[in-house]
């Protein structure tokens, strides 16, 4: 908390102290405050605007400088939490069929990002399972947007051509759905201990290649029986 | 919260006032309680146990009778969520290959039956991805134990009489980390729309089939690169 202080102080005093500066500075404090205190084990809905602002030391006028209220910086911290993700989903993207090394690379970087992003995916992934808030819809769009972008990869590795575009969203939510629980043991596991990093990575990209297994072969059975 | 009262008064003054049944209707009238509470949107940490008993309509004594403390009552909450499943899941297992009648007819029992329960899964599935408590590590076992019974069942599915156990236990784990998210979905649809249920169980037994063609070829592959 006295961080945050610090940095606005900075910010006001400081030789980089551009009225532009001032307001990015004051607005990650903000967002930087809701993540600490989110870290102990609250959830966003909990949270007042007058607790944010005093974590952050500024004052709540200064907090309506930047959002129009909670829900707004909840809506932010949802966008920041996916935004490199997203970035990350599309540099893997477009890269040929997922062989074994390509799934187990996705997968270290993937755990390793979430370490370094960890007060944001603890922020998502309980803001996700509880309540029903302006938050948590905006968390399912921004998976719904994964399913969706992914949906368009596995057009390319299912075998059946005439796989429909509701199989794939199928295939594509079963891969995110894995991806969230997956997400939730990694920040269950402790930091700074490697190995067990890597036994979650074995066991993912295993994971995964069921998946992929599964969707390869989708075609054979797909005509056993019409989509209901 | 009336009615809680109500059964308790009952207890007490009506024919069937025995000192047993006296006894487990305060217990269930907690228990009712605290569900209801957590219907709106709270974790059970954030539960004292002056609400409960508040809510129930026993003084905090009583409590002390039936829960040595508010842990001792989560995690019978957890054990009472799950109860039920385990034995379901008993019946379903011993049955031969997964045919997708089956699997339907699975999604479709589950699907019905957290609807059923909703306030134990709401409770449940919260719980297991905020904080760290005793709850959760209760929930976890739960889901461990579901991932162990089911990864005995796939070694029958499974190609490769050779797969490890450890690869089975990491099939079953993907099945029950997507029921958990199936789970989430179906918590999330509005009761009284049969159609949208019906959506649900086609996505969930299509999923569920993916993950059993993965599992059903996982020979090919396996042999590809020994398990790190």
């Amino acid at each position: 908390m006295a961080v945050y202080k610090k940095k606005v102080k900075d910010a006001a005093e400081g030789e980089d102290g551009s009225h532009d500066a001032r307001r990015s500075r004051t607005r990650q404090a903000l967002i930087e405050a809701a993540l600490d205190l989110l870290g102990e084990d609250r959830t966003f809905s909990s949270l007042s605007l007058r607790e944010v602002t005093k974590a952050a030391g500024v004052v709540p006028a200064a907090f309506y400088r930047h959002f129009r209220g909670m829900d707004s910086l909840g809506l932010e911290l949802v966008d920041e939490s996916f935004r490199a993700l997203r970035a990350q989903m599309r540099e893997v993207r477009g890269k040929p069929l997922p062989a074994e090394q390509l799934i187990r690379n996705s997968m270290e970087l993937y755990i390793h990002y979430v370490r370094e992003q960890e007060r944001y995916f603890r922020f998502a992934i309980r803001e996700f399972f509880s309540g029903a808030t302006n938050t948590k819809l905006a968390i399912r769009n921004e998976l719904r947007f994964f399913v969706s972008e992914l949906a368009t990869d596995l057009a390319l590795l299912v075998v059946d051509r005439r796989a429909t575009s509701a199989d794939l969203q199928m295939m594509a939510q079963l891969i995110v759905n894995n991806m969230v629980m997956v997400t939730e043991q990694i920040l269950e596991l402790p930091a700074g201990r490697p190995e067990e990093d890597q036994l979650l990575v074995d066991l993912a990209t295993k994971q995964m290649r069921v998946i992929f297994l599964g969707v390869g072969v989708w075609k054979q059975t797909s005509r056993e029986k019409p989509a209901a």
